[in-house]
C-alpha cells in the first residue's frame, strides 16, 4: 500500500479540485479537510473521497465555486444556504459563525442546507472545542437515500445519522463522533470485498431477518441502529435536529440535506477557568481506571483518532491500491500531473 | 401485587411528603410527578421512590420546603440553586424558565445544582415539546457515587449519567431517555432478589472480568456503558454538559450534582408549520415499515411511553408489594393515615 506524507496528499486533493472548477482557497480547504479525516484515522472520510466528489462535480450536483450564504440571521439561530457547494465549506462557515455567536450570545446553533457531504463531523466539533466552545453537530440526508431500518422495522427510511460531540479538556479535547447505526455502508463494501462476514446485529435482510452476510445488505437489506431503541432514538433526534428544526427541507424539499451545529460557550454558566479545572479532574478521574479483562488502557473519547494523528503525521498516511488508482484515473483525465 | 388509581397515588404520596414538611404545592408536584413516572411505565422512578426521599427528607440531605433560586441569569443561560429542596421542584422550574428564554431567544440552557434527584427525565423534556420547544436534558452525580465503568475500564468513575430528548410530532411528541449504561442499578437489585442472571455485557465484576452475576454488582463490580465507546461517548458529554459546563461543583464541589436543560424553539430557523410538516411526513415514514422478525409492528420513540399511559390511566398502576409495605410503613412512623 503506497505511503504519503499529509502535505503531498493535501497537494494532490487541492490540484484536482482546482481542475474541476474549485478556486484555490476552497480547493485547498477541501483537500486538508479530507486529508485531515485520514490524519485521525477514519480513512472513509478521507482522500477516498475525492474522485467521489470529482464525479458529482462532473454531474453538476456539487458546484465546485460556491459559497455559503446567510438566509436568515436571528442572531442565536442562523439559517445558512450551502449553495450546493462543497459540504466542507459550509461546514466550517456554519461552525466558525456558531462559535462566534456563543461567544456573544453563550449558546447559538446554526442550520445549514442545501449542502453537499459534510466529511467527519468530528473536524467541526473539534474546530469549536479549540476555541473553548463545546459543540453538537448532527447531519443528515432527510429525504433519502436511505440506508438503516427503525427499531424493529424492516424498511430503509434513515440515513445513518451521525452526531458529534466536543469539548475541550486540559490542552485537547474530548470528541465523540458515531453513526448511530451498528456499522456504515463502507463497512459492508469492505466486508463484501474481503469476502467476511458482519458481526451479528449490525444489518437485516429484506424480509427483516438478522443476517451477517454483506451480499444481504445490496440485496434489499438495511442497516441496524446501534444498541436497538437507544441508538433509533439518537437517530430520530438526529434528523429531528438536522431537518426538521434546521429547515433544510424548506430550502430545498427534494435534497433535503440537513446539518445542525450548536456551540455552547464553556464560560456561559461560570468563569472558563471553572469548566477546565473540573474537566482536567474528570480526565484523571476516568483515566485512572486500571484496564478490565481485553483492554491495556482507557482512552476518554477522542483519544484513538489523536494517537493516529500522530502517528500518521510520522509515519505518512497509508492509501489503498484502489484508492490511489482511482485518484490517478482522475487526473490522468484532467490532464492533472500528481508529481 | 395492589393495584391504584394514579390520583390515588397521588394522595398518599402528597400526605406523606406534607408530613415531612413539604408546603402543600411542593408535596403535590412531586407526587404527580413520581406517579407520572408510573404512568409512564417507569416504575423504578415513580412511587417506589416515596420512601427513599423520605429518608433523604430525615436525613437532612433534602430540605422539603426550599424552593429554587437564580444565582446568574445570562438571558440565554442561567444558573439555578436547587437549594437541596426536591430535584423536581427544581427541574420543573429550570424546565420552565429554559422554554420561555428559548421563546424569547430562539435558544437557551438552564443549569441546575444543589438538586436532588430530578426523577424521569423525560418528564421535563416532554414539557418543553408539549410547548412546541425540542429540549434536550442531561443529569449526573459528578462527585459520585459511582457505578459505572469507562469503556474498557475496571473502576466506578461514571454516574449512570442519563439522557433525554423530546420534540413535538403531531398532537404528541417523540421522546428519547436512557442512561448511557445497559441497565440501571435497580435491574440489577430486581434480578438478584428473582434469582436470576443479568444480559451478558451489563456488568463486569471488581477484576473487570465480565459476568452475568447480580452478586458480583455488590461484590465491587461496575456498570457497563451501552454499547462500547459509543455508549461512553455519551456518558462523557453528559458530565461534561451537566456539570463542568453546567457549574453545579460550583455551587457544591462535595455534592457537584448537576442537571443541564437545554430548549430550542421549533420556530428557531423557520415557521414552526414547517417544523410540524416535516415531523408529520417524518413519524409516517418511520412507522410506515414492515416490522422485523420478532418485532409486530413499529414504535416511535416514546410510543411505549404513552400506551403505558393510557393503559394505566384506564387499568390503574400495579404497585409491588415490598414497595406498598414500604409506603405503609412510611406512614405508619409518621401517623398518616393513607385511607
Amino acid at each position: 500500500m503506497p505511503v504519503f506524507p499529509a502535505d503531498q496528499l493535501v497537494q494532490i486533493g487541492t490540484r484536482l479540485f482546482e481542475s474541476a472548477g474549485a478556486p484555490a482557497d476552497i480547493a485547498l480547504l477541501v483537500a486538508t479537510s479530507l486529508v485531515d479525516a485520514n490524519l485521525a484515522g477514519h480513512d472513509s472520510h478521507g482522500v477516498v473521497r475525492i474522485p467521489q466528489y470529482l464525479g458529482q462535480i462532473a454531474s453538476g450536483e456539487l458546484k465546485p465555486a460556491e459559497r455559503p450564504q446567510i438566509v436568515r440571521d436571528r442572531g442565536t439561530a442562523v439559517l445558512v444556504d450551502g449553495c450546493w457547494g462543497f459540504g466542507q465549506v459550509a461546514a466550517r462557515f456554519a461552525t466558525e459563525l456558531a462559535i462566534q455567536r456563543a461567544r456573544e450570545h453563550h449558546l447559538a446553533a446554526v442550520s445549514v442546507g442545501r449542502c453537499n457531504h459534510i466529511g467527519r463531523l468530528g473536524e467541526w466539533s473539534e474546530l469549536a472545542a479549540a476555541s473553548d466552545v463545546a459543540c453538537l453537530v448532527t447531519s443528515c440526508y432527510g429525504s433519502g437515500p436511505y440506508a438503516a431500518a427503525p427499531h424493529g422495522g424492516a424498511k430503509r427510511v434513515l440515513s445513518t445519522n451521525p452526531l458529534s460531540f466536543a469539548a475541550p479538556v486540559d490542552d485537547g479535547r474530548v470528541l465523540v463522533d458515531f453513526a448511530t447505526t451498528v456499522v456504515a455502508e463502507g463497512k459492508i463494501r469492505v466486508a463484501r470485498a474481503k469476502g467476511e462476514q458482519l458481526p451479528p446485529g449490525a444489518i437485516i435482510d429484506a424480509a427483516g431477518r438478522p443476517t451477517t452476510n454483506p451480499e444481504d445488505y445490496y440485496a434489499g437489506g438495511m442497516l441496524l441502529p446501534f444498541a436497538g431503541h437507544k441508538g433509533f432514538g439518537l437517530a430520530v433526534m438526529v434528523e429531528l435536529l438536522s431537518v426538521a428544526i434546521g429547515g433544510a427541507d424548506e430550502l430545498d424539499p427534494q435534497r433535503a440535506y440537513g446539518s445542525l451545529f450548536l456551540c455552547l460557550d464553556t464560560g456561559a454558566f461560570r468563569a472558563s477557568a471553572g469548566y477546565r479545572r473540573y474537566a482536567e479532574q474528570f480526565r484523571e478521574r476516568i483515566t485512572s481506571a486500571p484496564p478490565a479483562q481485553g483492554f491495556s488502557e482507557v482512552l476518554l473519547p477522542g483519544e484513538p483518532e489523536q494517537r493516529a494523528r500522530r502517528q500518521r503525521c510520522q509515519e505518512g498516511i497509508p492509501v489503498p491500491e484502489a484508492t490511489w488508482e482511482a485518484i490517478q484515473q482522475a487526473a490522468r483525465e484532467r490532464g492533472v500531473r500528481l508529481e
